[in-house]
């Protein structure tokens, strides 16, 4: 099996990950994935993240968004944003699979909740036509559900499964990944979780190591914009940390920093969101007796590096963990490839004298 | 047939309307409808507006959206503002359809553009639940399809028809309502054009007018708050000024002082909104040789008036030509009905002494 | 003494006011003005809101911000938007005098708090260039510190005072005005206070009843944009409502409905702000125990449309208690003169069998 | 004298500077600066920033913004967002100073506008306050005035010097720093160019050498939040691109990828900014004959990664040219030092075998 991060010996950042290394180390937080390859075309999934386990749409949770770049089809964003919370478990598909997407997460909502007559589905997506014929439109409806349904919590499959399974980053295959971190106590001592699904470029850096250059591969190399950067990013954080929804984007918008120490270009075409959730009892809604559980301003600093280092070892996590995918080209006939970054390479150019 | 606000004397604001008085007075916008009515439950439909006839996702059209209140489902938010364009048509619906009418959109516009892997799709909605079994899902994406082919220039169908078909706006049935408004030369001479899917309540004013109280239909009557101001409006602006996507988002935002103007309560629960788009063909994108028409902040002012105007009057017009829906409620087998608003009651209404 | 909209038999909406029917019945509110009249050219002042007589900057108070059009220099912007909170009074002077008002405020604060070396000052402001010398800079840093140390509950001076000394709206002197609400014990029974600088224009409604074009005055007539709608309007929103910050920037954002029902042009050049804030003792920061009172979304729909309704009414009062001011203009030498609307033409508009 | 960062063989990115590797690379941009030591306290200063050596309010350039972390003065945010430009120059200063500077800038352009009653100054600020006796008010409005009278092209002064005379960065002496990116014919051509104001935490990264934990000196190290990582960033990026003020402002976010990439933590006390504006002739407003030049969406991913790589280099370069400051604080009496940061322990850490 495919190391991940950590034992590559990779540590971004200063605070320790949980048990799992994984959004599920937030207690409560469930992810189901399905994955879908078909024939020589057809390389695609869905990951989907509940908050809890029981009726979010009767039990819901606080929750943020930071659009770092709106070049994507995020469905649900403006309800999220003017309310500050879900109602509903975020889904993670390829572009062209939104409605559909949509589509599931209402059918799931209504089959639970006999009285409801407004869903706010919120659904994200990157764009995985690199390696998947997404014109052929791979995910049903029905896929989406057993994602959801089939949501647990435990360990996370990273790399090449789920919405993960066609998406490309840094030039290499790129996929789900997960990482978490545990504030101290004297900072709080809160759980962190962050899922990423990880299909954008620019120069891989690994714990600010210049992988992607010194392995000859990063955006805009020979200076041509090949588009190759463009592609999305989509980041799930979790906390159990009672904060507001205005602090749970706060918190979102972090995710642009772990992004960013990854080597991420922000190229026009990537649509790069966050959204970050709170899973603590105190902050549900709706709220027994008027009062609402809440951290204040001044002690969220922690929180905001936790993030942003959750974020960026997830993104390596996804990249290492992701396994080579080949498919064929609809339009073409072409053989199309993707290959995993090469872990021996990767060892090597961390042990280089010039690393860094 | 009924009358629209002309045909009453009502005449909001300054300047005169076009001469279809209707969104399409803007050249090349076109608009479509489809209406379902089936069995004792289904009254829904589909309203599509595309800015032009051409291919929509090669000739994009700069945009801007206003969130006048995000308690609604509206696809494709982010990208319209990140990019300030649509790459495809405006699609109105209700809310427990969005999934599948982004689903249509795209494949809309992939059957257009061979080459296409993206899509935005832009659906817009509001909860016609109050009429229609909206847990039904009564609407198809080959309803949608059927919307965006058999769009027209040319008078506009309006009150309950298409996406107007099920909703309810003061009490009385709403539906779709569309109004222009044209600068005079010294303005700049450019029409300004709105469509509207009134779903939503408050104390209806015409043209000042308090026919709401006068009527003894009206929000909070009796101090109680029964969620009769929910339900959305789904606003559409078209120009043929060539406006930037900032200013596009300004005159968008200005929807909010039409929607006010009729009594509007813009309650928790009504997601409100306007999209706002220029058809002029210097600010068409891609853009030839690098240089694109603009119109000065200065000047914008006028155009801010027409567009509260023409919002104004399309929600009266979507009152005013509404007629009565009934239904059956398929929890409770309970017959619904909404009615039209009684024209004989709003002509005395406004002839009244104490009216105003 | 000239009337209030109530003594013209004006009741917009459908709330009743509170005993003043002023920013002050929200307990604990205070306000100060100070006026500066000198030679032939300055008509200006300072007018501040204080949302209670505490040390703010220690006792910090939720605040929401709205910038329905910000074409405007309101300082603290970002800050406020950020924390959500407000730790200094809001101040209003002249477009000009931003700069020292942040500065009194700083001093103000920095007196009060030996420790601070931090002040986010919140300073609004309007163009009142039409009837002040306001290239003479009128205001001191020392009349900033006047208003803030006069600052008291009870009745608040209307019209031509404080900040609105040469303010013009609709054509007629503008100034100050305020009035309140007061939600029914089953809405929540809070108390919702609006004030008002108000500086801009547009065609003026009086509870829908179009007085502006009544008496031959309004923007735009003879279809020519003079710029006599720019100018700009700052509202403050009180309410003792145990809000947050998101909910009280939705409640900002609904004075937009208030002004657009005076008919409010909301012209480019017009700065158009609202700052809400919460007095309520459960919201205040640091919070004691890490709870905090919240009033949830779902009942929020009440409060809009009172704040709304003392917008608008706050709005009628500063137009109607303000008197005729008169300056000379120091580039031009020439006198200038702002009436007063005439109260007898007003009552004889509101009688009118056309009114409406 | 001091090295810059490519002194020392740091080369954050892939592209070239310009001959200046300072925002003046941009052609016409002005970079005034003053600093004041006065005493044992005073140890501030003004940074100014002129577009062009015209008549700013005169030939506005557009612009954007992105707040990165709202908790800032920042004066003149809402008109420069609302409008898309600047009408004036962008002016550094402390915390406690935005109320005199904006007032300066008043001055400034009233002097070089007769006809001018309106003037958004647009004025920046970080908390310089653990070096500078902060409440003494070290700077006043003539200080701003020598600033931008006394702007210059050519090569600026980093380090200890204006704005940045007495910020703290990672621990160190922070202070000014600019760099700069030209991007190859064949994505443009254009020049991007930065100056930063760096005075906030976290843990140092230099090209992703983790010179901070090397040196073992960073944000939270023992776990303990001493507030160290808070105090503000400010950053201006100038690029002769022909960009929209919708492109600008997305250009300004990207200040947050380049600052991740130094180690910021973008903590709750940090207020990070960034604005971005265009010197291209064919953007300057008023516009000439109703065109605008434009570069198209697509095109702008190269102009974001050079943003970013500016901004990192521009942060490292305001470290490394930064000299040690003292001061004794006033209410203590006791010495305050902060050092530069020792140059040849960051050459042994860049060299050291585990770097990275």
């Amino acid at each position: 099996m495919r190391p991940r991060a950590r034992d590559l010996g990779l540590r971004p950042g200063q605070f320790a990950p949980g048990p799992l290394n994984a959004i599920t180390d937030v207690a409560g937080v469930l992810v189901g994935q399905e994955t879908r390859i078909a024939g020589e075309g057809t390389r695609t999934g869905v990951t989907a993240v509940r908050p809890h386990s029981g009726n979010l749409f009767a039990e819901r949770v606080p929750a943020g968004l930071a659009v770092i770049n709106g070049f994507g089809k995020l469905a649900g964003a403006t309800q999220l944003q003017e309310l500050g919370e879900l109602e509903s478990p975020i889904v993670l598909v390829n572009t062209l699979a939104v409605g559909r997407a949509v589509e599931a997460v209402v059918d799931w909502t209504l089959a639970r909740n006999p009285e409801a007559r407004s869903v706010n589905a919120v659904v994200g997506e990157t764009n995985d036509g690199r390696l998947n014929d997404i014109r052929a439109r791979g995910i049903t409806s029905q896929d989406v559900l057993l994602a959801l349904d089939g949501a647990t919590d435990g360990p996370v499959a990273e790399g090449s499964v789920g919405a993960g399974t066609g998406t490309v980053a840094f030039g290499w295959k790129g996929g789900i990944g997960t990482s978490s971190r545990l504030l101290p106590a004297a900072l709080g001592g809160f759980t962190v979780g962050a899922l990423v699904q990880s299909n954008y470029g620019g120069a891989l850096l690994m714990d600010g190591v210049p992988v992607g250059r010194m392995l000859g591969r990063f955006y805009l190399r020979e200076h041509a914009d090949k588009g190759d950067a463009d592609g999305s990013v989509m980041v799930v954080i979790a906390t159990d940390a009672p904060l507001s929804d205005r602090n749970l984007a706060r918190l979102a918008l972090r995710a642009m920093a772990g992004l960013a120490r990854t080597g991420a270009a922000f190229s026009d075409g990537s649509g790069d969101y966050a959204i970050a959730f709170s899973t603590h009892p105190g902050v549900r809604r709706p709220a027994a007796g008027g009062m609402v559980a809440d951290w204040p301003n001044e002690r969220m600093s922690p929180l905001f590096v936790a993030a942003a280092e959750a974020v960026e070892e997830a993104v390596l996590n996804s990249l290492l963990r992701a396994t080579t995918v080949e498919s064929r080209d609809p339009a073409t006939g072409r053989k199309r490839r993707v290959e995993a970054i090469d872990i021996e390479a990767v060892r090597a150019a961390l042990r280089r004298p010039d690393a860094g």
